[in-house]
């Protein structure tokens, strides 16, 4: 399936046009600018599924034009994770697009992503790329002090890779507006303030909007492309996630305390594991933290309606999974 | 003087429109785009000099509007390095910029600069700058691969400084062309290839543009900001750095071999510097290079017309000084 990336491979057709090199993304982006028309941005590893696709609806519904880009980035996995073995599904991932559409204010007709950029590695990367960061050369962007807690703490180097690439992607795109999810909050946190911090103005900071997790209707599994790895019994136990987090949750409305708080978490966790156990389910929590949204540190005392990202991180089988609920007031974060 | 970098001083009057803020730049920008005017743009950290000025005449010609920036970058400074006294010398900057002028193309009048960006170190590093490295915070971009070579060997954290500082200023500018000196080579060519790294397009690599070292016409020193520190007699003996590499030139043409003419060289400083000790001036050098151009790594043998970087440095009393010459084919560097 990799080979779909190379440059010259023959793509499955789509009605939707696909820009595959940053000069033609450029010249179509020229247009855009000529005409006034506000451009809304999703940066997407491809796999899509309904959180991917509840971010495109809300820039289809909030932009002129909208911008779905499809690139796997090897810069943000370390040389032990999965880079190989991530879902590609693009054949599924360009029905899905053209499937995806949102009334057009005013008018009767529809909207439809404008353009899928879908650039190749030696594109987006012009000095080359190698997961070892040792060995890298070139450009790379890092966000000091906001990169090490949380999901920077399991995975050293992965904002970096985040960062670096998104940076690209904007200025390729030069979005109006870019949404992101927030299951990955320390990273749409992250690069709001690298926009800030880089002086961007496509993005601006305050145009770069977090939307709220997608969840499975039935269990409240956050929506991942990772879940494609869950074996049927991995899924039946991949939910404890999101348990554990509302334990933990109403343990610290209720016991105001955050050792005690993650404490209970942890031990509700711990009779779930049992329990997947005895499917044949190993399950391992990686973390559970309690941040701040400004400084990322950790947060230990409570302060009523004070938000506060308690977020986390399990191993299911083989599958790493990350989720978060935001407590107090989300104002100012998601939206 | 520093003071006068505070926000809320008032600046010396001056005809040209000073923009002290991003956004109060970026209204202008958005005029400039709205008229399909190109613009122009020189980085300096003040203390403008006829190296300066000749950067600024050649974007004054080349482009409808210019924006020159003056702002000293704390983040390219080491703690041990002269942040606190390098020269400040605002009214007479202003008074220069006021007399620099060229004529306007297939018109009677002329062009002078269009916009002073003179920004606070606030509106520059938003998440805070300290000079010492490990307790910085907030975004940072590092080219690596090409920022630990020549001036990098010996400044270590200088180009992670200059490309984080210049980065900002291009999102905030979004220069058509820029205009460095060959002076600074590395810190033009590494920023040329971060601007290809990061897919910018203002400017696009091919239009930062890095024009020849101004010199005295007396003994050909490479103009500076920092000849400002030398003291009468220490200028009489300035010159020997730009004598040495010419040394240097000639000697790797006919003798072909690095060592040796690296040799000779070192061989001619050491008169020069007795001459020098002579005088009461103290001068050490710090290094001699011979680099490719885009891999910066060391050049060992001789090609016929290869270009390569010739680059040194050296403490003339507490003055440090750089200079370089490109040997073999210019082509595709300077320009």
């Amino acid at each position: 399936m990799s080979r779909l990336l190379a440059a010259s491979v023959t793509l499955p057709t789509s009605t939707i046009p696909i820009f595959r090199t940053v000069a033609s993304l450029r010249e179509w982006r020229r247009k855009a600018y000529l005409e006034q028309k506000s451009v809304g941005f999703v940066a997407t590893m491809g796999a899509l599924h309904d959180g991917h696709i509840s971010l495109l609806k809300h820039s289809l519904s909030r932009n002129d034009l909208t911008v779905l880009s499809i690139f796997v980035n090897p810069a943000q996995f370390a040389p032990t994770e999965d880079l190989s073995t991530y879902p590609r599904t693009l054949e599924a991932d360009l029905a899905l697009l053209e499937q995806t559409k949102v009334p057009e204010p005013s008018t009767e007709s529809e909207r439809i992503t404008s353009a899928i950029f879908m650039p190749t590695v030696h594109d987006m990367y012009p000095s080359g790329i190698t997961q070892d960061v040792s060995g890298q050369k070139g450009t790379f962007i890092e966000v000091k002090g906001y990169g090490h807690q949380m999901e920077g703490g399991s995975r050293p180097g992965f904002f970096r890779g985040v960062a670096t690439v998104v940076t690209k992607l904007f200025n390729a795109v030069e979005p109006t507006d870019t949404y992101f999810g927030q299951k990955d909050i320390q990273q749409g946190l992250l690069l709001r303030r690298m926009c800030r911090d880089l002086l961007l103005s496509h993005p601006e900071p305050g145009h770069l909007h977090i939307m709220p997790t997608v969840r499975s209707p039935v269990d409240g599994l956050a929506l991942s492309s990772r879940n494609a790895y869950l074996s049927p019994n991995d899924r039946k136990h991949a939910s404890s996630l999101y348990a554990t987090l509302n334990v933990c949750k109403d343990a610290w409305r209720d016991l105001r305390d955050k050792n005690l708080a993650i404490e209970k978490a942890l031990a509700y966790l711990k009779e779930r594991s049992s329990a997947a156990e005895a499917d044949g389910v190993l399950i391992k929590p990686d973390y559970i933290h309690m941040n701040d949204p400004d400084t990322f540190e950790d947060v230990q005392t409570y302060e009523e309606g004070k938000a506060v990202i308690l977020s986390g991180a399990m191993w299911v089988g083989k599958t790493r999974l990350i989720d978060n609920i935001i407590l107090g007031n989300a104002e100012g974060i998601l939206g």
